[in-house]
């Protein structure tokens, strides 16, 4: 079996950064790796992009935003996909697994929505568990400051609400997944990589 | 509230000629009626005739079908949709509301199919109950005589194997949903329709 290894955090936080560093880390010390991401690119992975994170309204019975219930269902759908075709094979086959958001980032954001936190569980549960999923941690302040470079301006008092209970869940789910560790996404890029680093080798390569 | 009934069964037991007759007879008894079905005509049933009902393999990682859990979780996404945008609001507007398939099919069908019941029970708890859901049973045997009508031939051994699962996963549930009840599908459209609408009168009607 290989090695799979899961980045979180609230936006912002250094995840898709991260991953490419971690996976170069890899790579240099011969490991096969697979880089990916959550929502996928597969057919879910679009419709996902379409109905929710675009707010588009295409085919939508009376052309309202999708209810939170259905989209739990349809990230849950696209990430039995990604673990049926992509992550159980890969790990069958020795390769390293770095996957930029899992099924933490539906737990921390549909329960921030108002689900429920064990029905979304149940929901989850045919997904493998990573051998060390890294919280990239970060005060919503700071993340704010970063996506605001990124130009993004509109619905500012709404996001920030958002991301602060998304934020308090990601640390709730520390208490509750044993593989989950915090990193401080405040540090610079080199800093958080070497934490990184430093997990993987106590928490992974020391055991195998 | 108004009053949601739910028509299941094999194909070709009947349920979308029944469900329009119905609809035709509350209609005349003045109700307002909403017809619908499973899978929806949403951007979500859309993606499910794609990926699931047709065997198409447009975006998924491999070229491989999708995986039964993911299949389940699509129906289910879908269903939340159907919920929130059509049922729901319908009976809260006083509405009789018909349903052809409903979260009982996922039951019956992705059971067969080697899935968890309870798994299948917890993902479609969002899903309202309805007033009453009649099976229209048939043996399989009849079934695949009236799909041969229709000019099915391929893989047959295969799908009356998996009818047989469904129609007795479908009768196991009766034993487990009280609003089930069993209609003999064999007889002639008028004497279904009268048994439906006997049912409907003893059980729906006479409460209210």
């Amino acid at each position: 079996m290989g090695i799979f290894i899961v980045l979180e955090g609230i936006d912002g936080a250094g995840k898709s950064t991260q991953a490419k560093m971690l996976a170069e880390w890899f790579e240099k010390r011969g490991y096969e790796v697979v880089l990916t991401k959550e929502p996928t690119d597969t057919a879910f992975g679009k419709l996902i992009r379409r109905l929710v994170l675009t707010g588009g309204r295409e085919g939508i019975i009376d052309g309202a935003r999708i209810s939170h219930e259905a989209e739990a269902l349809l990230f849950a759908a696209d990430r039995a996909e990604h673990v049926d075709k992509l992550i159980r094979p890969s790990l069958e086959a020795g390769k390293v697994v770095i996957s930029d958001r899992y099924f933490y980032s539906s737990l921390a954001y549909q329960w921030a929505r108002g689900l429920d936190l064990e029905w979304l569980i149940d929901l989850n549960r045919f997904a493998i568990r990573p051998d060390l999923a890294v919280l990239l941690d970060l005060p919503v302040k700071e993340s704010m400051r970063r996506i605001n470079r990124r130009s993004l301006k509109s619905e500012f008092d709404k996001i920030v609400e958002l991301q602060r209970r998304v934020r308090e869940n990601y640390l709730k789910l520390v208490e509750m997944f044993p593989e989950m560790r915090i990193v401080n996404a405040q540090n610079s890029i080199e800093d958080i990589h070497n934490d990184i680093v430093g997990l993987i080798e106590e928490e992974i390569l020391k055991k195998t």
